[in-house]
């Protein structure tokens, strides 16, 4: 029988549940890919660990180098992370013609048009299913489900830390701080979250899903990136109250000549049905021209789900290789020599809807100071909600806007921040799907 | 530049929408295939209808056979539907060696496995995503996606005329004759809807979706099949006090030596995403041992969600032709020699929770020797609620039981059919996802 040789590069919680699906499910891989994959090297820094799989002799190394360079490892498997070690592995590892299967979203979305232009020159294939959605098949369902599509929009909850804590905010009233600590308690968060919480995660996926849903270069660096360490209890409850829900979303949309690509919480209505979607897990919605509107819905990480993902990539390129070719599938969705540099669309020119809060002087005359400075920066006001609750001695007064453009919002924000019946910055979310 | 020809047979909404994303959307594909994508000829009986299409001079013919002799023609794409001339079409094009494209269920689920086997002999491929769940990348995610995973169970909402009907007695209380009526004028209903509202269209996905997640032959006449003609406005607001959606839904699950396999109403938790999915709307949940639970949600049938899926599977089979090799991805999941029968579980084997609707004379001791009854035959009851609504002189008693056997419950309710005191036959709604 036939043989595909793989290695994996660390063996931690996704690197291990590869080694696992590898053992454990051999026979039913080798039922479906009609040859046999085997685990050839994997390379630890940590050897002692019992990770509850009897590796064959020979198999574990503490030198990730002797995985890229043994000349019978077709497929290399690298489940390290970051942009340094991981970097010069992976480009050994192509150097030496090998296939590449990664979760590194950081790496793909700073370095990820080298890397791929280098694969292309060397003939061989980066994949990348399980650096965006855990489990859910985003980056095979846009580059070959909908192949067919002008890809429209992306809206994704791609960061469970994130949807954990804003979803413990929502049904419990827990303040941020007490969330994320009990995510952390539960292993929903990581001991230093800022990755998660900030944002950053999330744009490194949407840098990714951005490049291939529109044949676009990877472009992280213009992707506006707002986290979720200021959404309190009381901005949840009252977009409850108004039907909306508050997820961190990655929004992705062609325009005309841009892309608006942005990370930020997000007001949702409750009819969009990734409000729905609680807890650690992760969902998208991507609108292409023919689609309409569909949806993924899965675990976006943990080990066995992530390491799903690993071996759908893992035998993707195995099956091209037991046919003698290699990509198939464009790597980033469009032949390489039709990917654009596309624009990314500043922050500044967006129109959206918009929530804001405000923390006043309880006094006369203050909702006349705020919605006149609105108005002279063209912002129409849809509702105004003032509640009786005081906190500092000031009151909360909460807005929705109709269509407004981002960089008066943030011009007239600056304005009322500066008098002195404001008591703290506004809070401001931008609103999808509303109207 | 390299070309591909396809043929389509069948004009109809599909077939034009595939047309239409051929046309519309050529630089496009060419620009994600690296090759030309061409209508070579299309065949429908009726070529006078203006379908907003300017085809090319010689395309168009009332004559399929054309179409599946033409030599220069790879792929034919069968948007007839049906079981008679679409398979003598299909037939006729495999042995002329070229690879099929098609949406037909009732084809595949009746005549699949000899289907399945003449294209393997010949060396082409027959692909089927929109055959099930329109837009949704529910074969390839099965076949590619989750190929390491032991698929566990699978659940789906597969149809969106019993589902517009379900949502609409939902939201409005309606009789299910005029929720029929309302969705036959929207268009969301044929004029004969059998298939659809008797569950046999769910069915036939059904069998294509057992097969491919477990190896097994494609068997739909062992499935068994409930509509949703009985299912009536007080089962679905006493299953919403309770906590649960009534859906038609499509269930297969690997048991140690059979599939459980069935397609009825099914009384499901709100907490089930399943539950959220209203209108037309289609979803498919997957169990996997390495992926957890995951879904997949979009429209499920329609001009160009489902002409969407007929080109990605088009240029699949494209990308092979391409690289001058074919069936890379095994038709049914697994190598054609792992294939195996695999029985079917009787639907009096199974073991589920219940609701069941008695319709009574309102005396005294009715509930004693309804309980009785269930009681010889060990069916625990978990609640019951009887309400002062009467119907024909009769007041409904509604029952959940805890787990049950199938021919326990089917021996019960025929006994308690056969007593005075019960006015009609007693409703019976299968629970999942309870405990």
């Amino acid at each position: 029988m036939k043989e595909i040789k793989v290695g994996i590069l660390g063996l931690g919680t996704v690197g291990t549940g590869i080694a696992k699906i590898i053992y454990d499910n051999a026979e039913l891989i080798t039922s479906r890919l009609g040859a046999k994959l085997t685990l050839k090297k994997a390379a630890d820094i940590d050897l002692k660990t019992d990770r509850g799989i009897n590796f064959d002799d020979g198999i574990l190394t503490d030198d990730a180098f002797k995985v890229v360079n043994d000349p019978e490892i077709d497929i290399v498997i690298e489940m390290i992370g970051g942009e340094t070690i991981a970097k010069d592995l992976i480009i050994k590892a192509i150097d030496n013609g090998k296939h590449i299967v990664t979760a590194n979203k950081a790496l793909l979305a700073s370095h990820g048009n080298m890397l791929f232009k280098a694969a292309a020159e060397k003939g061989v294939s980066i994949a990348f299913e399980p650096s965006v959605g855990g489990c859910m098949p985003i980056i095979k369902t846009i580059r070959e489900s909908l192949v067919g599509n002008h890809i429209q929009s992306i809206s994704g909850i791609l960061n469970g830390t994130c949807n954990y804590i804003l979803s413990k905010i929502t049904s419990e009233g827990a303040a941020f701080e007490d969330a994320l600590t009990e995510a952390q308690a539960e292993g929903f968060a990581e001991a230093d979250p800022t990755l998660d919480i900030e944002g950053y995660d999330t744009a490194h996926k949407l840098a990714i899903l951005s490049s291939i849903a529109y044949g676009a270069e990877i472009n992280l660096k213009d992707i506006y990136v707002e986290g979720i360490t200021n959404i309190t209890a009381m901005d949840i409850e009252f977009a409850n109250q108004c039907g909306y829900t508050i997820k961190l979303l990655a929004i992705t949309k062609l325009t005309e000549n841009a892309i608006d690509a942005r990370v930020h919480p997000t007001m949702i209505p409750f009819s969009n049905p990734l409000s729905n979607v609680n807890g650690s897990l992760n969902a998208v919605t991507i609108a292409g021209d023919a689609v309409g509107n569909m949806m993924l819905y899965g675990h976006g990480a943990g080990m066995m789900p992530t390491a799903s993902a690993a071996i759908s990539d893992t035998i993707d390129i195995a099956r091209d290789l037991l046919n003698g070719i290699h990509t198939r599938v464009p790597m980033l969705s469009f032949k390489m020599d039709k990917i654009k540099k596309i624009p990314t669309q500043p922050i500044d020119e967006i129109s959206t809807f918009y929530y804001i809060r405000f923390s006043a002087l309880d006094q006369p005359g203050v909702l006349s100071k705020l919605s006149g400075i609105l108005g002279d920066h063209k912002i129409s006001i849809k509702s105004v909600h003032q509640t009786e609750r005081k906190s500092n001695g000031a009151v909360p007064i909460f807005m929705l806007t109709h269509l407004a453009k981002e960089a008066e919002i943030q011009k007239a924000l600056s304005k009322i921040s500066s008098l002195d019946i404001i008591t703290d910055a506004p809070s401001l979310i931008r609103i999808e799907g509303s109207n």
